[in-house]
């Protein structure tokens, strides 16, 4: 493994289980991003360093493949690297092991860098004098496929709910794990007792801030078995995200 | 500081900051929780030793007093240990350290033990031949007040909302920190904004299960700067929580 792949240690904490014992998709995705923010800090293209300059990084894309989901007390590891720097966005790629070392789960995302005042991208390459170029691990394997398209059809939202105190970052902007959150509370119990999420795709189009109102979309793509949603907000009818998802047999 | 006092260190994670880049409530009441469960483990009567017996830990109730919050990025400490064993209640309490070691909180809290089947209190007597008697730490000081009665005389909820399935840990109940985070989302946004939760208080009375439907009770007590809450299960309209905020000056 090159020195530009990071690996950390997280615990599957008991209030982050499901009812199955298994961590949730929200608290994986969350130290996915805990994950990213390690190593970029590690590199020295981390918030530290951005936040002098007012940029921030920006999660737009994010694709999960996980055979197992950590249980109960679990120690885990996620492994992370960059793939690919194009200007404005960067690929970010992790692996997922059980305490065991076995692999569990892969996940690629895509990063932009903003201005945050203006909250225009930044070119990567201006950053630094190009440091970023120095930390590629492009010859590190993720045998997923990155994010892809998605298309919902739905014209009615099923739900609408406020972003709330808890549900903002120090930014006063959604936290990105808040989406799903609310997207998994729209799935079927009686489907995430007998199935596992197998594969899960988001895209981030637009920020939500405190208290702005979010329409719910969601669609059932039964000869798919693919589960679509669309966040938008009420006001605007702006899309804030999109998500796919699609379950598997559970091992 | 005695051998029975545990103490473990926590992160202040971004994704755990309100948008004043303090350590929000439910989070920090959740490390409480997290540095409860690694004492009692190492102490020989946490949930791995219970859970062979059908056992489990069941907060009661919770004070809470801060004068200030660990901030983003910040690693901070929490000390804890049992003050006192009374049949079918533990009294345990905690010390939050900033990074630099500085006193920034105290809490109090009070357990009791149940039989996962009957749901009913166990004697902590007869626990492993008394074992949790060895690790008592009644010398150490903890200069708060205890949990006291919450009386709310509101009659008409705010709001109501169902529990869900990211609400809900391993058995299916509510945990008990989202009951909190309900609370804050009820709590003006000003008020959060320009005043910090000095103390809180929180006494659970009955576990809601996935699929509840909660009714959010909320009453200001201008005179006193208390703001009082109340949970009742909508269908039987059983109290499932109450809790108490008082709020101070941001130092």
């Amino acid at each position: 493994m090159s020195l530009n792949v990071g690996s950390y240690k997280f615990l599957a904490e008991s209030s982050q289980m499901d009812f199955a014992g298994r961590l949730m998709l929200n608290h994986l995705g969350n130290q996915l991003l805990n994950a990213a923010g390690i190593h970029a800090e590690e590199c020295g293209f981390g918030m530290n360093f951005l936040n002098k300059n007012h940029y921030t990084w920006v999660l737009s894309r994010l694709a999960l493949e996980c055979s197992e989901y950590p249980t109960q007390n679990e120690w885990f590891y996620i492994d992370t690297w960059l793939e690919n720097v194009m200007n404005f966005f960067s690929k970010r790629n992790f692996i997922i092991r059980n305490m065991n070392g076995k692999i569990i789960g892969y996940a690629r995302s895509v990063w932009s860098m903003i201005d945050m005042s203006s909250r225009n991208p930044v070119n990567l390459a201006n950053l630094g004098d190009g440091i970023i170029y120095d930390y590629l691990a492009a010859e590190q394997e993720c045998p997923i496929d990155g994010p892809s398209k998605i298309n919902i059809k739905a014209k009615t939202p099923v739900q609408s709910s406020s972003v709330q105190y808890t549900d903002v970052d120090i930014n006063g902007h959604c936290n990105s794990m808040h989406y799903i959150e609310r997207m998994l509370n729209l799935i079927s119990i009686d489907l995430l007792k007998t199935r596992r999420i197998k594969r899960f795709e988001i895209s981030y189009h637009s920020e939500a801030l405190y208290g702005d109102l979010l329409d719910n979309y969601y669609e059932l793509d039964i000869s798919d078995n693919k589960h679509l949603f669309e966040i938008r907000k009420h006001l605007t009818n702006e899309v804030t995200c999109k998500a796919k998802f699609f379950f598997g047999e559970i091992e």
